[in-house]
């Protein structure tokens, strides 16, 4: 039993306070994904799963649907904004009270609350979603428990400002590599210059012209980017090598494998000696054509954008359980030291998520 | 009177391994200078002047020309390379055997036995030639005594292999900036990217033709290189800033205005927003057109190369004196573990010298 535990009779707004006033920076979320566990196993409807510090919960009623509520339990660091505080104007203020406790105490409502939903339900808190990409919780899930988050369809409680955005982009970073060959620079003529031969790799950049395409009727926008350039032994050497680091930012209609061809490709012809991954994941598809995802929009209202970074919708893509993010928190305030929430938000979010549940 | 008084009865190569067993790394020449101080004040035919570790000795016999033999007298870190070893080939290893104490060797010489040249002697003896250009000996003697090294050509003993290396090439280092505007590269058309903005830079730079002018006589061979590239901000991030260092090294018929109009005019349209002059060190004509330089020529023999490399010749040039480089050491074994010197060539530079300064 924690030393605190969460009281989910009350609001969701209110369970958003009790949660931030649980720090729970990433690699520290052990006495809260306790917490969160205990208040869960104390539903008699749900089934309760724990690997490591992130705790699954299910409802196994035969539904033709199951949908899975999703959402992270730890925050960035501490900016001496904690425990919360709510003003006179309806606003609770603190560490996490965006991104995204206020999406996990709608999780925690619903789970609550919902105690026959017209859809199976499964929902997932993870922790580490804040730091590097291997220690994140939903993956090392993915991984050791893939059958814990099977379903139709996912919600990411991330802040979107109550609105959806569907699926997501790729992301591959790659090392362009030219060489030369070293001469003091007095005699440059005895060397070969590895920064002039990224000359048509520049130009080649310059010259990208990004595609929109639409995908399951949301208009994504890719990019291609050097975000590195990086060349030069002393200020009196002829430089034997350059690297151009490259970022292929790619809509979701492209696999892994498509995309990595068409950066390949786009730089066949200008001199590159070494093509080096040095990171690559997809992008996934916003799925709102799925039933499940087209009930759901109809019950939160408003048009689906697309989400132009990669967010771990991506890692319920390649399990094949379309996904979207959805949230109340305002995105341009997480990690920031006056990072806060409207309640009003929070309050609709878990609303429109119970009426999509229930009808 | 210093401990261990130099012998300059003894030939050159023998001088040679008495100033090698002397150490005199960059910064620890005072004994040394000391040395060839007292060594110098003991020739009734020579004024001696002295100024920190800076030994300038001159005959005053009224001939229609001066001519200057001048050679530093410090060397770099010995690498286990002290004292001094004779081969049975006649060869003499150890530290400054070639860079340059035989050259300096040759000077004191001249110095010991010419007590009636045919041209009036200046002998320059200098400290810290091996370290940053602003400690350099002869250029403080240049500042606060430049009438010490007043004359009409100058013979520096840098190692040459007893060829004679005309003038040097002037060497300007210039920072080419652009600039862009942050943004996430998920959304990179927020932004405005500074690498690719280097485009024209580098595509400028690939194409360039190099100028080979003849000057004096000699062929140089000018050169303009990117030395380093620099972008970038993280792996996530447009840069808003790449910086672009370009060394410019060139012939010695163009003052340091021409050199830096050339570069200016020559990335003129290349989209450079901030243009810095990061240093700037003006060649120096061959001067191989003197009657003094054309006696040398004859004496010495051989043809006349160009020298590419910036050299202590361009601070006399910058008086008015033109100056050569012309010494028995192998410029390619400068500044190793295994330096040494042929000693026969020793030889001959000091009989050369002398048969120019007697006929």
């Amino acid at each position: 039993m924690p030393e605190t535990p969460l009281d989910l009779a009350l609001d969701a707004a209110r369970v958003t306070a009790q949660l931030v006033d649980f720090p729970s920076e990433s690699g520290t979320e052990k006495p809260l994904a306790d917490a969160v566990e205990a208040a869960l196993r104390a539903l008699p409807h749900l089934t309760v799963d724990r690997y490591g510090n992130n705790v699954v919960a299910r409802t196994n009623l035969g539904r033709a649907e199951r949908v899975i509520l999703a959402g992270h339990i730890d925050t960035v660091p501490i900016a001496d904004n904690v425990p919360s505080r709510l003003d006179e104007d309806g606003v609770l203020w603190g560490c996490g009270t965006c991104d995204m406790k206020s999406g996990v105490a709608v999780q925690l409502r619903i789970a609550q609350t919902v105690t026959e939903p017209n859809r199976d339900l499964t929902f997932v808190f993870y922790d580490n979603e804040e730091v590097a990409a291997h220690l994140n919780g939903l993956g090392h899930v993915a991984e050791a428990h893939p059958e814990w988050i099977e379903g139709d369809f996912a919600v990411l409680l991330e802040p979107t400002d109550g609105e959806v955005e569907g699926g997501c982009q790729g992301t591959l970073r790659v090392l362009l590599k030219v060489t030369g060959e070293r001469a003091h620079s007095a005699r440059a003529w005895m060397g070969d210059n590895a920064i002039h031969k990224a000359a048509p790799i520049l130009a080649r950049l310059a010259a990208y012209e990004p595609r929109t395409p639409e995908v399951d009727g949301l208009r994504f926008h890719e990019g291609l980017n050097a975000v590195r350039i990086e060349g030069g032994v002393a200020t009196n050497v002829i430089p034997d090598a350059c690297t151009v680091t490259v970022n292929f930012r790619y809509a979701p209609d492209r696999t892994e494998e498509e995309a990595e061809a068409f950066v390949r490709d786009y730089f066949a012809d200008c001199g590159v000696e070494e093509f080096i991954v040095d990171d690559h994941t997809g992008g996934a598809r916003p799925g709102l054509n799925h039933p499940a995802a087209a009930a759901f929009m109809a019950a939160v209202g408003g048009e689906a954008r697309p989400k132009f970074g990669w967010t771990d919708v991506s890692r319920f893509s390649a399990l094949g359980v379309p996904a979207v993010n959805y949230g109340p928190g305002e995105p341009l305030l997480a990690h920031k030291a006056d990072e806060r929430v409207q309640t009003s938000k929070v309050l609709a979010a878990e609303e429109r998520l119970r009426a999509w549940l229930t009808s």
